[in-house]
């Protein structure tokens, strides 16, 4: 009988979730013990309760990023899996609704109704546009999906993988300025590995047309953050909205909080919600006690 | 060979994109005179020519909204026909818009980084939220369509028609307060008729849940202003997001200008491009010269 731990902020909440699903043969723990196999919770706090865990078999993420747990100073003696499959939703609703703010120019109404101005002037379409994808996983997929739905044309950025059905073009490797070229919205929802580090950089950002707008719904480290700041100080590129970054709490200081066109969202675009990721915990706790392959596993190496 | 004017802000738009339809038998006019049996235009300009045009037999608008032709003092011995069918993608980016930007609180976290805040406090979702139709025609459905895309449950308040597939339960008559309650949104998108007149009252108002937000597509006058005003001054509901008025535009002394929680658009939330325009009347040019019934007509007691 598996002997079981939530190290999470809302751990009442999944407690609730949890026991209402009544499963098999699961034995609570309290606190970290020699005895836990399972922990469910966020990769920060886990990371400081590793060692006291000896026989810890699985660890469940309640987040995408697992970067916490990538530290190879680390343990990686056990079966980490992600939350998956939960986000891409609350994603679509996020990149859609800012891709809106600025087609419907939503700020430039709201500052003439402050002026008391009758702006009338006519605000664009998604119908048409072009939405470039920097990776297209799970989340990209669904983004796809939506964004065809709202009439947009799609092109995916992947390294090989061309598995969805909603992407109008796929682009790989070097033609990456390529995949740029004419889009009117870039998108990256890239996790933060070796491969993706700045890609996001002054040549990328050079070969959006000016009325562009890039979105990062991804990690912050895909980022050249100094590109990105010359880029919109310059009008290169029309805005920015960035809910991830290179270093989270932005640093007080940092110069993005002045930088003009641009949109922050403190890393709240898609919201673990203990709902969402209870089924995911749920549907890998039952191939767990059947001693079949979890889902969503985590390579350690290549970080996603 | 009919005769033809376009009576426009846009005529130049409207004259290159039908003149590359090369249709049969089209005769322009440059100016009204007493031959012209066909005019394409704005109703509010149409409206002023009426006198001269003794011989016309159809008028399309490019508008949905025909009000400133229902005058009763005024000619009805032509078929008026409507722009339908084209507004409803249009429509639904900027209520899906909206919507995503009040639960997102886009505006909260443009604030938050005005003032150097890491707000990461969680947002909302679309899915699983309830939304209102007052008044289902085509743009309606569309709308329904485009809610269920994103989880949400859709009600529709109507006359009597129950003919959308993605409204999960339709309301008629006496039921409108039942219909109100516990929405998340209400969503008006009734025409200015005599049965719409002030429909959103103080009575509908209350029967919303004080997170309601209210956005009104329609026409402002179906909306009570003072009441809404009361409503939103005493924070009854969350907000409205208004894009019509009783009158426009908007007096510049009118109370809606400082009300809290109200954003306004400006009658910009449809625009009627030439492009989308244009395919209405060539379908309905092929139907006039064949001498069978045109479509999108307007009753003119009905007033749509």
């Amino acid at each position: 009988m598996p002997k079981f731990l939530i190290l999470s902020s809302e751990a009442e909440s999944y407690r609730n979730l949890i026991e209402a699903e009544k499963l098999p043969d699961l034995n609570w723990a309290s606190a970290p013990a020699s005895d836990v196999d399972i922990v469910l919770g966020e990769p920060s706090l886990i990371k400081l309760t590793l060692d006291p865990l000896p026989a810890l078999s699985w660890v469940q993420s309640i987040w995408a990023g697992v970067e916490p747990l990538l530290d190879p100073t680390l343990r990686r003696d056990y079966i980490l899996t992600n939350a998956r499959g939960v986000f891409g939703g609350l994603m679509s609703e996020f990149v859609i609704g800012y891709m809106l703010l600025h087609e419907r120019r939503m700020l430039q109404k709201l500052e003439a109704q402050r002026n008391n101005h009758w702006d009338d002037a006519d605000t664009g379409t998604l119908r048409g546009k072009t939405l470039g994808l920097l990776g297209v996983g799970s989340i990209g997929a669904e983004l796809a999906h939506t964004a065809k739905f709202f009439g947009m044309t799609v092109r995916g950025y992947t390294r090989e993988s061309e598995t969805s059905p909603h992407v109008d073009a796929y682009y790989h490797g070097e033609n990456l300025l390529k995949f740029a070229d004419r889009l009117d919205y870039l998108v990256s929802i890239l996790p933060n590995t070796k491969d993706t580090r700045k890609i996001i950089n002054a040549d990328l950002l050079n070969a959006l047309p000016s009325h562009a707008l890039f979105i990062n719904v991804g990690r912050g480290t895909a980022v050249d953050e100094s590109a990105l700041i010359d880029a919109l100080n310059r009008n290169r590129i029309a805005g920015a909205v960035l809910d991830v970054f290179e270093k989270e709490p932005l640093p007080k200081d940092h110069p993005f909080w002045t930088t003009p066109n641009l949109l922050m969202t403190f890393h709240t675009s898609a919201p673990s919600l203990p709902e969402d990721i209870t089924k995911v915990f749920i549907e890998n706790y039952k191939l767990f006690i059947e001693g079949k392959p979890l889902k969503y596993q985590v390579d350690f190496e290549r970080g996603y």
